[in-house]
C-alpha cells in the first residue's frame, strides 16, 4: 500500500484511465486509505461500534514537506501517508483523537478527549430529528398549537451553542417549522414553531422542552393555536419573468488550465497550485507558485463564527461555528452543470468518511471554470489616438456549502494580473424564529420577514488562513498607514504632503483595520529586495474593513468565536495549527483557538523572515432585510491577495490585446459617423541635443 | 424649433427612421440646439471671437419637472429648452456664463465671472503643447539635457492647481517627457524630464519654467544630461503570452433590454431610466423607476479630485479634478466592439460642443450590454435534495475616459435584485516625474517604478450625487449603527444582544462612515410603510469606507476639494446645485462647493420627507506599486444601493431557474457516480392536530 496505490475509482471517471500512482503528500486521502484508517481502528476496538466523525489527511510536518519540495525526486525524504481520524464510541460521550500511519500500518497516537465534542454528521442529524419528533412530549406541545389537518411538522437541528451550563454532555437543539403535506420543498421558515426540544446525543433523546418567548423579551407564555401561511421560494411557486434572455458562455478552442497529477495539481496563467478537499475545510490550497516562484505553502478557509444578537433565552445559545461544528467538506453541494456556472467546466469529487468510516465519494464538489473579469488595464495616446486594451481573465475553484437553512459559496480567484481573491458569498434561507403576530413593529434584535417570522440580527465572520511563503519561506508581516506630514514641518510648507509610515509585525498577536488610514498588511520577503526600487518584495491583503464579534467581552459567544475580535492575527507556524477557533468548536468554551495562542507572544525574525501565519478576518453583519426572505439575494466579501513591488512591472502587460477578432462581440445598433480626433504636437532633439523642429499631426482612431 | 425637431443625424444612424420628435425636457442639447445657442451668442457679440467652453442642456426647475412628470401628456406644462453655455471672449481672462433660451431664441441671462476660471478643451491643450514646446526658454532648458539625437520631447499639459499665489490669470504647467522617434506610441512616462513650463491660456505664452526637484527635498540643480531608458505599454513590445483561449460571450436570443425614445429611454428587468450625457459629468441618468415605482430622480458623478501627496514645491499644486477641470464627457473614449466590453453591446453617441460652438459627437461614448452576475440565490432542501438556483443579471452603462496619462472607466450597473452599484475602475499609466538615478530607496512620498521615473503618492476621492426620489418625492436620511446591549441590562443576561441605532440626518452636513458599528446610510420614505414590518421603505448605501484627505485644512487641496473630507454629504436640494467643489474648479480657491453650502444648516422636514441630496463620497489611497507601470491593472470600487424593506421580499424571487437548457454549459471532464444523498424526517399533523405519525424517506439528487 504505501507509495503506489491503484487509481480510485473518481480518479479513474474523471481522466479515463487505469494507472498506478504515487500519492503526493498532499493528496486527500483516497476511498482506499479511509477504508484501511477505519479498519485499522475497528480491528483494535472491536467489541465496540465506532462511530466516525472524521478521517481525513494528516498532513506532513511542514520542514520535512519543505524538503520533500526542494529536493530532486530521489533525494526526497519519505513521507508516511497518515490519517487524522475523530470517533465516538457510538452512543457514548467517549471521544478519540487518533493518528493512524497508513504506510505502517499502525496506530501513531490515540488520545482520549475530555471536555471536547465533535462535529455533526448526516446520519446524526437525521437520528436527531427523529428523537424529536417521536418524542411523546414534543407531541403533546405540538398538539396545543392546534395545526390545521394534514399540516407537516419539520425539526431542524441546530447546534447547541454553549451557555456554559449544565452542557457538558454533547447536545443539540431542534427548531421546529410545518410545510402543507402535498408539498415538501415548501420554505417550512416561513412558520417557526414556539418549541424548541433539546436532544442528548448519546442517548438519542430529548432531554428538555424549552418554550420559546414570542415577545420583545423572554417571557414564555401558552401556546395560542396557529395557522401557518406560506412564504415560498421555489420557481413553480412563482410568476417566474419571461424577458430575461440568455446569456451563454462560449470558450471555442476549450479552457485555458490543465489538470495534472490525477486532478490535484492545477496550471493556468503562470499559476500552479495543488488542491485537496477534506471535510472539515472543503478546498484547501497548497503550494501556489507564480511563474515559478512561491507565494503560499497552504491556503484555506479556517472557520467562521455566526453568533446571533438576541438576548432572549434560548436565543443566547445560537453561534454556529459551520466549519467547526459541521464541516465545509461534509456540506459541500454536488454541483451541477448550466446551475451553479457558466462556461466550460470541469468538477472535482473527492471522498471523506461517512460515520460508519465508509468513504463517501463528494462528488463534484469544488467546480473549476475560468470567466471573464472585465477589462485589466486600458489607455488611449490622445495624441495618435491609439488605445491598449487588455481583458482580465479569471480562474475560480468554487464549492458551495448548505447548512440546513442557509448557504456559502466560497471561491479562490486568480487572475491574469498576479491577485489572488478568497470571496465568500451568502444565501439561502433566514433562521427564522416565531414571533407573535399581534407585535406589528421589528424588536430592536431582529427584522419580521413574514407574519409571525423573525429573523434576528447576526453576524458572519470568517477566518482564512494563509500560510505564505513569498518568493520563498522566510517571511515578514507589516502593515503600513498613509499619515500626513506634520504642517509644522518645514519639508511641508504647503501642508500637503503625506507618508508611509510602516509597523513591523515583530511578535504575534492580532490587530485592528484602520480605514482611516489606509492601514495595509503586507507579507514580504526581506531578503529578495526589489531591484528596481529596493522594496522587499510582497504581497498586500486588502480585506473589507468588518464590525468585530459585538457580544461582550464576558459572553460564551465572545470565548468560543476566539479570531472574531480582530481584523488580523498573526501566529508563529505550528504543525496542525489550523483553525481558529480550535480543533472542536461543538459546544466550546474558549482557550483552545489563536487569542490562546497568541498568549505564547513568541517573537519573530523580521530580519531574515520567519515562518509565520496570517490569519484575515471578515464578515457581515447581517441586519435583515424583508428582501432577503424567502430566499437572500447573495451578499459578497472578499479578501484581495495582491503583489507590492513583487514583480518589475504589471505582471498582466503581455496579456493579448483585446480584439474583435477574438472577442466576437455582436453590436446591437450602431451609431456610426467621424471618428473622435486627437491630434499630437511634439518637439524633436536635433545632433547636438537642440531642439530642431516643432510638429504637429492630426490623430487616428481610438481603438 | 421649440418641441418639435428634425431628428439628429445620429438618432437617424440608430434606428434608420426619419421622424419628427418631440424633445424630453431632460434630452441632451441636439447637434441643432448646440448650433442655435452658439449663433444665437455670436449674433450678440458679433466683434469678438467667442470661445465656448460648454454649450449643455440647461436641465428644467425640478418643481417644474416634477408637474411634467405626473400630469397626464395634455396637462403636462410647456417647458423651455434651455442651453447652459459658458465662453470666453478668445485669448482674453473675459469668460461668461448665459441662459440661453432656445424655444424663445432669446438670452435668458448672461454673467460676466470674475475670479473663476473654465475647463480646459482639446484645441487649447494642443495650443499650450505647441507654446511650450516653440519657447525658446524652454527649448534652451531641452538643450541641457543632452538629449541623444532623435529623442522626440513631449509636453504633457496638466491643470495649474492653485497656491494661491500670483495665478489669478489662467494658467497650465507642462510636464515633459521623451520618446524614440520612430515610436509614436512609446511610454513616454518613463522618461520624465526636470523642466515644467508654465503657460498663460490668455496669450499662450510660457510664463515660467519651474524646474522640478530630483531629490528628496526641494532643492533643484543644474540639469545633468539625460539617456532615457524605455518602458514600453504596447502589445508590439511585449512577448505576449499565447495560452489564453478565446471566451465569448453569446446571447443568441439578442439582449434583454430595449429602448425607447430614441435612445434615451432604457428599460431593462423592472428598471426604467432615461440616459443622458454632458461635457461635464459625462453619464447622468435620470427618473430611474423600478416596475413603476420611483427611485431617483437624477444620478451622475458629480467631481472627483486627485490631490497629490508630494510636498515639494512645484508639486504642492498637483491635484486635478478631472470633471470640473476637463469634463468626463469632453474625454470620453469612443469605445469599440470587441475591445471594451464582451456579448451584445448596443452603444449611444451624443453631441457636446467644440471650442467653437461647432457639435462634436461623441459616437459610442457610452455602451450599454447584460452580464452575467454569477449565483443570485441558491437554497438545496437537504431533506429532498432539491436545489434552487437562479443567477443574477446585471445591465451595464459603461464609459471611459482618458485624462491624458490616466484612464478611469465608469459604470451604472443595474442588477436583478433592485440594485444599482455605481462602479469606478482607475487604470492608464502614473504621472510620472523624474527622480535623481542615484537614489535607490524610494522618498516617502512616492514610490519609484522605473529608473529615473517616480509616481508620487496620490488620492483619487470620487463624489457621487444621488437624488433620491424613493418611493416618491418626500424623502429622508438616515443612519444606522449596531450597537452592543448594555452588559449591565437585566435585558441582556447572557452579553450577547445587539440592537439597531438610528440617527436622524435633520440638518445639511457632512457626515463620516463608521465600519466598526456598521454604519449604514440610508435613503427612506417617512410615509411609505413596509406593509409586513412596519419599517419605512428605503435605498441602503453601500460604499467602502475610505482615507479622507490628506492635505492640511489650512491647505488649498482642502480648500479646494470640499467633498473630500466626509463620508456623505447631505444637502437640500436645489436647482442646479450639482457639481461638489463648485461649478468652477480650475485654479478655484475653494469656497463655492459643498461645505459651504452646508453653512446654510437648511433643517430637513423628517416627518413628511423632504427635497435631499445625497452625496456620496469614496476613493482610493494610490501608493503606486511597481506594479502599476507602465500601465495599471484597473483598481474598483464601488457604491451599491440596495432596498431595504422597499419590497415585501427578495425582488429577484422570480427569476428563471438557472438550467442547462437555457446556459448550455461544457462539461471538461465528469467526476459521475453516486449522488449526494438526503433524507427527510418528517411528522405528520392528524386531524385533531396531534401528530399522527413520523415518516423517515431518502431524498433525491441535487441539482
Amino acid at each position: 500500500m504505501p507509495g503506489s496505490i491503484t487509481l480510485p475509482a473518481k480518479v479513474e471517471r474523471i481522466f479515463n484511465v487505469k494507472a498506478e500512482r504515487v500519492l503526493h503528500p498532499f493528496s486527500p486521502l483516497t476511498e482506499q486509505e479511509i477504508r484501511d484508517a477505519a479498519a485499522l481502528l475497528r480491528k483494535e476496538h472491536s467489541t465496540v461500534d465506532l462511530h466516525f466523525k472524521c478521517i481525513s489527511l494528516r498532513e506532513p510536518e511542514k520542514e520535512l514537506m519543505k524538503k520533500w519540495l526542494k529536493e530532486p525526486e530521489d533525494l526526497k525524504p519519505k513521507i508516511d501517508r497518515k490519517a487524522f481520524v475523530v470517533f465516538y464510541f457510538r452512543r457514548t460521550p467517549e471521544l478519540f483523537e487518533c493518528i493512524v500511519n497508513l504506510s505502517a500500518e499502525s496506530i501513531e497516537r490515540k488520545t482520549k478527549l475530555e471536555g471536547f465534542h465533535s462535529c455533526a454528521d448526516g446520519e446524526e442529524v437525521l437520528q436527531i430529528e427523529r428523537a424529536c419528533l417521536d418524542d411523546a412530549g414534543v407531541q403533546a406541545e405540538i398538539e396545543k398549537l392546534k395545526l390545521p389537518s394534514g399540516t407537516i411538522v419539520l425539526a431542524d437541528p441546530w447546534i447547541y451553542g454553549s451557555d456554559g451550563v449544565s452542557d457538558e454532555r454533547k447536545q443539540w437543539q431542534c427548531y421546529l417549522y410545518t410545510r402543507p403535506q402535498d408539498s415538501p420543498d415548501s420554505n417550512h421558515y416561513a412558520s417557526p414553531l414556539p418549541i424548541s426540544p433539546v436532544v442528548d446525543v448519546a442517548t438519542m433523546k430529548v432531554v428538555r422542552i424549552d418554550q420559546l418567548p414570542l415577545g420583545i423579551d423572554e417571557t414564555v407564555e401558552d401556546h395560542k393555536p396557529y395557522i401557518p401561511t406560506l412564504n415560498e421560494y421555489m420557481p413553480e411557486h412563482q410568476k417566474t419573468r419571461t424577458d430575461l434572455r440568455p446569456l451563454n458562455i462560449v470558450q471555442p478552442e476549450g479552457v485555458s488550465f490543465r489538470f495534472s497529477d490525477f486532478g490535484e495539481q492545477l496550471e493556468w496563467q503562470k499559476w500552479k497550485f495543488r488542491v485537496g478537499f477534506n471535510h472539515r475545510e472543503g478546498m484547501v490550497l497548497y503550494n501556489v507558485t507564480y511563474d515559478g516562484r512561491d507565494l503560499f505553502y497552504r491556503l484555506s478557509l479556517s472557520d467562521m463564527a455566526v453568533p446571533y444578537g438576541d438576548p432572549r433565552k434560548p436565543y443566547h445559545r445560537k453561534q454556529a461555528f459551520d466549519l467547526g461544528d459541521a464541516g465545509a467538506g461534509a456540506m459541500a453541494n454536488n454541483l451541477k452543470l448550466g446551475c451553479d456556472c457558466l462556461g466550460t467546466i470541469a468538477y472535482l469529487s473527492f471522498p471523506i468518511a461517512d460515520d460508519k468510516g465508509e468513504p463517501m465519494m463528494m462528488n463534484n464538489c469544488i467546480c473549476v471554470h475560468e470567466q471573464d473579469g472585465g477589462i485589466q488595464f486600458k489607455h488611449t495616446n490622445y495624441r495618435t489616438g491609439k488605445a491598449v486594451i487588455s481583458r482580465m481573465r479569471e480562474f475560480v475553484l468554487q464549492s458551495i456549502i448548505t447548512v440546513a437553512n442557509y448557504e456559502y459559496i466560497f471561491a479562490f480567484i486568480f487572475n491574469t494580473a498576479g491577485d489572488l481573491t478568497y470571496e465568500v458569498k451568502a444565501t439561502g434561507i433566514l433562521s427564522t424564529v416565531p414571533i407573535d403576530q399581534s407585535i406589528s413593529d421589528c424588536p430592536p434584535f431582529g427584522t419580521i420577514v413574514h407574519p409571525g417570522a423573525l429573523a434576528q440580527h447576526h453576524q458572519h465572520i470568517f477566518s482564512l488562513r494563509i500560510d505564505p511563503a513569498i518568493d520563498g519561506f522566510g517571511n515578514k508581516i507589516i502593515y503600513e498607514e498613509a499619515k500626513p506630514m506634520d504642517p509644522e514641518d518645514p519639508k511641508n510648507p504647503f501642508g500637503v504632503g503625506y507618508f508611509v509610515q510602516q509597523t513591523t509585525v515583530d511578535t504575534e498577536g492580532g490587530f485592528l483595520e484602520a480605514p482611516e488610514n489606509s492601514r495595509v498588511f503586507k507579507i514580504q520577503n526581506p531578503k529578495h529586495i526589489n531591484p528596481v526600487n529596493n522594496k522587499p518584495v510582497g504581497y498586500k491583503i486588502q480585506a473589507p474593513p468588518f464590525q468585530k464579534l459585538l457580544a461582550t467581552e464576558g459572553s460564551w459567544h465572545f470565548k468560543r468565536a476566539e479570531f472574531a475580535d480582530k481584523a488580523v492575527y498573526v501566529t508563529k507556524y505550528k504543525d496542525w495549527e489550523l483553525f481558529a477557533a480550535g480543533d472542536y468548536t461543538n459546544q466550546s468554551r474558549g482557550g483552545h483557538g489563536i487569542r490562546e495562542w497568541c498568549k505564547r507572544g513568541s517573537k519573530f525574525d523580521t530580519e531574515q523572515g520567519d515562518d509565520v501565519v496570517v490569519w484575515v478576518q471578515f464578515g457581515i453583519n447581517h441586519i435583515p432585510r424583508i428582501e432577503d426572505f424567502p430566499v437572500m439575494p447573495v451578499e459578497s466579501v472578499k479578501v484581495h491577495m495582491k503583489p507590492v513591488n513583487f514583480f518589475d512591472k504589471n505582471p498582466a502587460l503581455d496579456l493579448p490585446p483585446s480584439t474583435q477578432e477574438i472577442n466576437k462581440s455582436v453590436l446591437v445598433a450602431v451609431g456610426g459617423g467621424a471618428h473622435h480626433q486627437g491630434g499630437v504636437v511634439e518637439a524633436e532633439i536635433g545632433e547636438s541635443g537642440q531642439v530642431s523642429g516643432v510638429h504637429t499631426t492630426s490623430g487616428a482612431a481610438c481603438c
